[in-house]
């Protein structure tokens, strides 16, 4: 319980009632309304005569009537607290305590564009065996964190309080352009980089920024639910375009819409489906864009994993008319709660951005920012992401094994060896969702696959995430999702 | 510069090329492409070796050849970098490096709704004198603050690394419940209090929840821009209601606009004005919010801070209909780069507001969330805060008492002791625009009145904020204010 703080006391000194009354009454009715609660520390005597701008008689006076009244209690060491021996919840409720609203009141129209927010089904938030999206996070290097953060903290300077850059810090920005030209071939100077909050803040402020409502955005179908939802909130015109073994199939793109205004895509590896976009593909896709005048969204949400095959550089290297807008975040090579990603953006749009990042929320916290650039620039952050890829590959591998040996030919792994997910396809009469569902009732977190479609055509499958997915623990996980598909079967 | 990072090569063991040559060849690319950087570290043998699953021999012999020929360089105690004898900017350009782009190769279309955010003019991001959202960091308890977050970094749990609840840590969130109903008297539980990234994102996150595409919202005239832009920007339409010295007036809202869906209010401390909403005119906003089944998004910014006068509870305390969303925030009471605000939510809206959050951002970062309910439990909020205010009143009394030796009667200060900015009216013939320009470059970060304005009936003046301005400076700062005055009128 916080300590210390004043109530709101009004002291009226034209009133004929005494001061000592008057701060008596004041207590007694937010203690009957709620407004303070049993157990709550009230401030000193002191503080609160310092604070209505009188001696400290009144208040002293008002206490002991409280006291005597048995409203406040005195606590060895803890000082002057709302008596705890009052009838909690079954005090007696003003007519407008809270929780007595009347929700019947009138109309309470919210909007329609929030009501396309399905309910989040129970195992998006779960983190069971197979959950997609948790990363291994007791293999992250805390130790070294702590000590950074620590560092930081000693060397905080006053200047580092105040409103920081709308686009982020310079260092980190500096330091994700290096790695990002590296490692992942992306055209960039740090000045076109933006810290967000997560991959899907990036999705809300490229909505913004790049199209209006009515707007038309070629979707994978399958594809990613929350980024889906991010531009249909923001008014546009979802245009599902199915993906093969090669990535999204950009004809039937061009078939659908031509003048669509922006592709969404995971070329290095698709969500969910796991396939590699291909160069034909890649191709097409920019030509399409250049001829149309249309954006591209890459979001390269986990392509430092890659077990097998070359390395494949990001789609927006191949880029040579800045049609590209490039989406990476620390939430798989860091961790989730780091709430760090960051975009590329095309250098005649960045002021753009910087407009609606203010409009949507001013600036992105600093200090997490230079305690990841120092963890960048040290060389912990390249360690970690080679050492994750050796663990991940080998977690990934164990699914891979534990899935052929338990079901056989029955379920088939679809894409590659790449990312912190895999896809199966599951045979009739099986239905995903049921599946799925009666798994999370079993500690197993798998997704269906057929939630990740817009259109009617969808596949039947199943999503399991093997980041947070220890070897030794596979198996026995997956003999468990069999026995629900035996159960199934009657 | 970031170390370790290992380039984007591409080996194909099938080729007659020789492996030593591939790396070469791929690295010569890399640099003269500016893929990697003069002086950029490049990783050791051992990490290449292992990364592209070949022998040393190759990458030895890659290595020994590009030191050869001057594209890498030894550096003791520094491994080896890219040569910074290279020349930067001026080599040899391919046709696709970054910043070629030919930006007339086609439309290049964003969107009409990010196009009303004008560009931020200069002095709203200034930090001269009189910057008006500015605290003073430099009496913020950093050692404290420091200590708090040594202490949870030492503790810093695995657990703590994963995705946290969209609504924010519930710790936090009981802290804050706490606050409110002891210190302004609002009506709430924690379950009902939502961790946001600071006002903007409250403002962003309703209207999204709450509003659709057309509908119509009062906001105060004058009011704060950018809460007005964030609903702008997600299409409302915005109906501006004239504020006296009572406040918004209400009747000329509804004569204006009686179905409107919502109206953005400050009633603790009208922004800018600094007027404070009278009883009669709260009651008067909730009955009309009442009958017309509308919303009230309460923006309570900077009440914790009052010179003169009662306290005054919140206008969420008043609603027996739940109708008030309540909006508060971190960044004036700890540090704008603290990036913590909150919003207390009625009830039946708050799975839609989970909702909506999940859809920008998923859910805030967990760190310091932790860290700030420690800093409210242990007392030192609630001592900062009473520090400020009378830190604040003095700072404010210093201004007021410096405009009016100054400027005697020709300026006015408006609006009541509270807060952090007060606002004066301008006589003719000064255009406040003019003078905010002009006070820019003498480092005087004043905000022109007029510009808080939606129509054209705006009255002139200027906003100066005085928590970043300590007393002792504050009169010879409005010294120079003043000889900016003495030249315009010429």
């Amino acid at each position: 319980v916080p300590s210390g703080i004043v109530p709101l006391i009004t002291i009226d000194r034209s009133a004929s009632k005494p001061l000592h009354r008057q701060i008596c009454d004041a207590y007694r009715t937010a203690i009957v309304d709620r407004r303070l609660r049993c157990g709550q520390r009230i401030p000193s005597s002191r503080v609160l005569a310092s604070e209505l701008g009188v001696s400290r008689f009144p208040v002293l006076n008002a206490y002991s009537q409280l006291l005597a009244e048995g409203y406040i209690e005195g606590r060895s060491g803890a000082g002057t607290v709302v008596s705890r021996s009052l009838p909690g919840e079954g005090i007696a409720r003003r007519p407008n305590a809270p929780g007595k609203t009347d929700l019947k009141s009138g109309p309470r129209p919210a909007s329609s564009r929030s009501s396309i927010l399905r309910p989040v089904p129970p195992w998006t938030q779960a983190r069971g065996t197979f959950a997609v999206g948790q990363v291994a996070t007791d293999h992250f290097p805390i130790h070294i964190w702590s000590k950074l953060v620590t560092r930081h903290c000693r060397r905080m300077q006053i200047g580092a309080l105040s409103y920081g850059d709308p686009m982020g810090a310079m260092d980190l920005r500096e330091c994700i352009a290096t790695y990002l030209r590296t490692a992942r071939a992306v055209r960039c100077e740090a000045q076109q980089i933006m810290i967000v909050s997560g991959s899907q803040q990036a999705f809300a402020i490229s909505a913004q920024a790049l199209l209006d409502p009515g707007d038309s955005i070629w979707i994978e179908e399958p594809g990613y639910r929350f980024a889906r939802e991010a531009f249909a909130t923001a008014g546009c015109r979802l245009v599902p375009v199915p993906v093969d073994d090669e990535g999204m199939i950009v004809s039937s793109g061009i078939s659908r819409c031509r003048k669509a205004k922006a592709a969404l895509v995971t070329p290095s590896h698709q969500f969910p489906l796991g396939v590699t976009m291909s160069a034909a593909r890649r191709l097409q896709l920019l030509e399409w864009a250049r001829t149309s005048g249309s954006w591209i969204l890459e979001d390269d949400y986990d392509s430092e994993y890659r077990y097998t095959g070359s390395p494949i550089g990001s789609l927006q290297g191949l880029d040579c008319d800045s049609r590209v807008i490039y989406i990476g975040t620390f939430s798989k090579v860091a961790f989730p709660a780091l709430r760090l990603a960051y975009v590329v953006i095309p250098p005649d749009l960045v002021e753009r951005y910087r407009g609606v990042r203010i409009d949507i929320d001013i600036a992105p916290p600093s200090f997490h920012q230079s305690v990841l650039a120092d963890f960048i620039r040290e060389g912990h952050f390249s360690r970690h992401i080679r050492r994750m890829r050796m663990l991940y590959g080998r977690r990934r591998k164990a699914l891979v094994d534990a899935i052929s040996e338990e079901f056989g030919p029955q379920l088939q792994v679809v894409g590659e060896g790449t990312g912190m997910h895999l896809a199966v396809n599951l045979p009739a009469p099986f239905r995903d969702y049921e599946l799925a569902e009666r798994a999370a009732r079993h500690d197993l977190s798998v997704l269906p696959l057929s939630r990740s479609y817009v259109g009617k055509d969808s596949r039947q499958g199943l999503i399991l995430g093997f980041g947070n997915a220890p070897e030794h623990e596979t198996r026995v996980a997956v003999r468990r999702l069999r026995s629900l598909f035996v159960s199934n079967r009657k």
